[in-house]
C-alpha cells in the first residue's frame, strides 16, 4: 500500500464526508496498493474507509493478493453482491467510482438502501492528477522514448508506404525500445488528417500529402502521446498557413501554462489565436486532456473547466484544424505544470519541414 | 435498425414492465442497429422505448450517426446528463445494462429521481445468447478459420521457440486468413499451463512439455475460442491420464448438451467425470461461458446457472484440470445448441497427440 497517496485520498473523502470509497479502477488501485488485476468482468475492488479498515475484494481466478489489507475472496458461483453487501453494511455515506459499472451498483444499492451513494471518483483522481516526482520522472522517460521513436519512423517514411504499413514500423521501433503503444497509433496520410480520429487504413503515402502522426508509447505503466505533422515532398501555401496558425496557438498556449492559470482560458488562448486566422470551426476537439497511467485521464483542457492547472498536473496541448476532404494539422505536446510556468516533455522539432 | 432484434428486446421489457431501456453496450447497440461506435469514456446510447420513439445519445466526435431513430449529439462541453435526463423525464421504469458507468447511472438517478431504475441487460443479453442463422453462419466461419490457423501453427513449433513468439506467429496465420484475434492469445509451455490465465512470455519450448493452445480469431464480427493441449516430444503417465480425464469431461459434457437441458448439469457432468479421478480441485473454473459478438457474452455454464440451454445458444465446454507448478491440461470447443444436440463448431482432432 503506498500510504503517502493512500492518505492524500482519506483527506478528500474526509472533505466530502465519505465513510467509504468503493474504487474499481484497477489503475485507482493500482496507484494506490502497486497490485495491478486485470479483472474482466469480474468484480475486483478496494474500498478505503475512513476507520481505517479498508478491504479488497477479488476473484480466485485472479491469483493470490499479497496485500497490507483483507481481502475478501470469491467464486464466480457466489452470490458475489450479497457478500460485498454484508461486509459494507455500515457504510452510511459511500463514494464509488466513475467506471463501477451498473452490474454491481445497482443491486448493491438494493442490498444497502439505507446507504447513501454519490459520485468519489475525483477523490483519486483528483490526488492522481498532481504526480509526485517518481510519477514525473517516468512520464519524462516515457516521452524521452516517444519523441526518439517517431523520429526513426520519419526517417523510415516513403511513398508507397501505407498507414497500417507505417504503424506497424512504429510497432517495431517500440518494441526495440522495449516498449508498447499507450493506444492505437494515428498516422493519416493526406485528406484522412481531416479526421481526427482517423483509424490507420490501406491509404498509401503520395507525394504532397500531409503527414499527420498522433502516436504514444507506455513506459513502466505511464503514458506518452504527442502529434507531429509532417508534409511529403512538398506543402500548398493553404497547408503552410493552417500550419503556422496551429503551431501559434500550441506556442501561445503551452506559454500560458502555470500554477493557477484556469484550463478554459488555455483553451481559450489557442481557440482564439485559430479563430483569428477564420478556422475557429475548424478546431473541433477540446485542447487537451490530462494523462498518466492511462492515456485519457479525469481533467481536460476546455471550456467545461473552469478550474485552475496546478503544479504536477501532466496534461497535453494538442491544437488542430480540420478540413473536411482537404486535411489536418494537430501539434501535440505534454506538459507538466509547475509554480512559474511548465515543463514540455517532447523535443522533437515543431518546426515546419517537408520530409523528403 | 434490426426491426426484428429490436421487437425481440421491447417484449422482453414488456414482460418486466420496462418502458425504458438504456443500452450503453456498444456490442450491443450494433447488434440492434447495425452502428459501431467505439466512444471511450464518452456517452454512447441508445434508449428502446415502450411507445416506440427510440432515442440515441452521441458525441459529435463520433461522426454522423446515420440511424432511423432521433440521435441527441452533444458536445464534451455540454452538461450531457442533463440533457439525457430531460429527454427521458417520462421514464417511470428503466432498465439499465450492466455496463453502464455509475459517470452517467448517479446523476441521472439524481436527476430523474422519480424513475425506478433495474437492471436491464437481459432483455438484450437473452436475444443475443440466442443465434439467428444470419449469426451462427458467421460464429461457424469464425471457428473454420480457427481451425485451420491452430493447425498451422502446431506445424510451425519447434524446440526453442518462445510463448512470445508463437503467439506472433499466429498473428501472422490470422493475418494470412484475413482475422484478427479476439483475445490474447493464450500459449503456455510446461508448468506455465498449470496457470489458465497465464500471459504469453519468454519461456521456451522445451521437450517434454505440455503445450496449452487456447486461442480465437474474430470473423466479421464474431469470436471463435477453442483450445487444445499437446504434448512436445513425449508424454508421462501423468500427462496421459490427466489428458483422458479431462477428454472424456469433454465428450461427455458435449453429447449432454440439447435445448432444455440445465447448463449447470452440464458442468456437473464434467465436474464429476474429473471429481472421481481424483482430481476435482483442479478444475478451477467453469466448464465454460457464452460467446458471440464478445468472447463472455452473458451466460456461463457453471453451478450458478440453474437455467436451460435453448437452441441457438453458443458457448464453450472447457474443461481443465491444472497441477499447481506441474502442468495443466485443457480441451475446448464451442458448440451451438440445437433441438436434441449440439453442433460443434471445432473439428481440430483431439486425440491425444504428441508434437515431434
Amino acid at each position: 500500500m503506498n500510504e503517502s497517496r493512500i492518505r492524500r485520498v482519506l483527506d478528500k473523502m474526509q472533505q466530502q464526508g465519505l465513510d467509504t470509497l468503493f474504487i474499481s479502477d484497477n489503475q485507482s488501485i493500482c496507484y494506490l496498493t502497486d497490485i495491478m488485476v486485470h479483472p474482466g468482468e469480474r468484480l475486483w475492488a478496494l474500498c478505503l474507509r475512513s476507520s481505517g479498515e479498508h478491504i479488497f475484494f477479488a476473484n480466485r481466478l485472479f491469483g493470490e493478493i499479497r496485500a497490507d489489507a483483507p481481502v475478501v475472496s470469491m467464486d464466480d458461483t457466489d452470490d458475489i453482491v450479497s457478500i460485498v453487501a454484508e461486509h459494507l453494511r455500515e457504510s452510511k455515506f459511500m463514494g464509488v467510482d466513475k467506471v463501477l459499472a451498473a452490474r454491481w451498483l445497482l443491486p448493491l444499492m438494493e442490498k444497502n438502501p439505507a446507504c447513501r451513494y454519490v459520485l468519489g471518483s475525483d477523490c483519486v483522481d483528483d490526488v492522481r492528477a498532481c504526480k509526485d516526482e517518481e510519477e514525473k520522472a517516468l512520464m519524462r522517460e516515457a516521452s524521452r522514448i516517444n519523441d526518439a521513436c517517431i523520429v526513426l519512423l520519419t526517417e523510415k517514411l516513403h511513398e508507397g508506404i501505407t498507414e497500417k504499413q507505417a504503424a506497424a514500423l512504429l510497432d517495431e521501433i517500440y518494441a526495440q525500445h522495449g516498449v508498447t503503444t499507450s493506444f492505437d497509433s494515428n498516422i493519416s496520410f493526406g485528406p484522412n488528417g481531416a479526421d481526427p480520429h482517423h483509424v490507420c487504413d490501406d491509404t498509401p503515402l503520395r507525394s504532397g500529402d500531409p503527414i499527420v502522426i498522433d502516436v504514444g508509447c507506455r513506459y513502466q505503466g505511464y503514458c506518452a502521446d504527442m502529434t507531429r505533422t509532417y508534409f511529403y515532398q512538398s506543402a500548398t501555401p493553404e497547408n503552410i498557413e493552417v500550419y503556422n496558425t496551429v503551431l501559434r496557438a500550441n506556442l501561445a498556449a503551452e506559454k500560458l501554462v502555470r500554477d493557477g492559470e484556469l484550463l478554459c482560458n488555455i483553451d481559450g488562448c489557442a481557440r482564439g489565436i485559430i479563430a483569428e486566422k477564420g478556422y475557429g470551426e475548424y478546431f473541433t476537439h477540446r485542447l487537451g486532456h490530462f494523462i498518466g497511467r492511462e492515456v485519457h485521464e479525469k481533467g481536460d483542457v476546455s471550456a467545461a473547466y473552469k478550474t485552475p492547472a496546478r503544479s504536477g498536473n501532466v496534461f497535453s496541448i494538442e491544437p488542430g484544424v480540420y478540413l473536411p476532404g482537404k486535411f489536418g494539422v494537430r501539434i501535440e505536446d505534454l506538459v507538466i505544470v509547475t509554480e512559474d510556468g511548465c515543463e514540455i516533455l517532447n523535443h522533437v522539432s515543431k518546426e515546419l519541414t517537408i520530409l523528403k
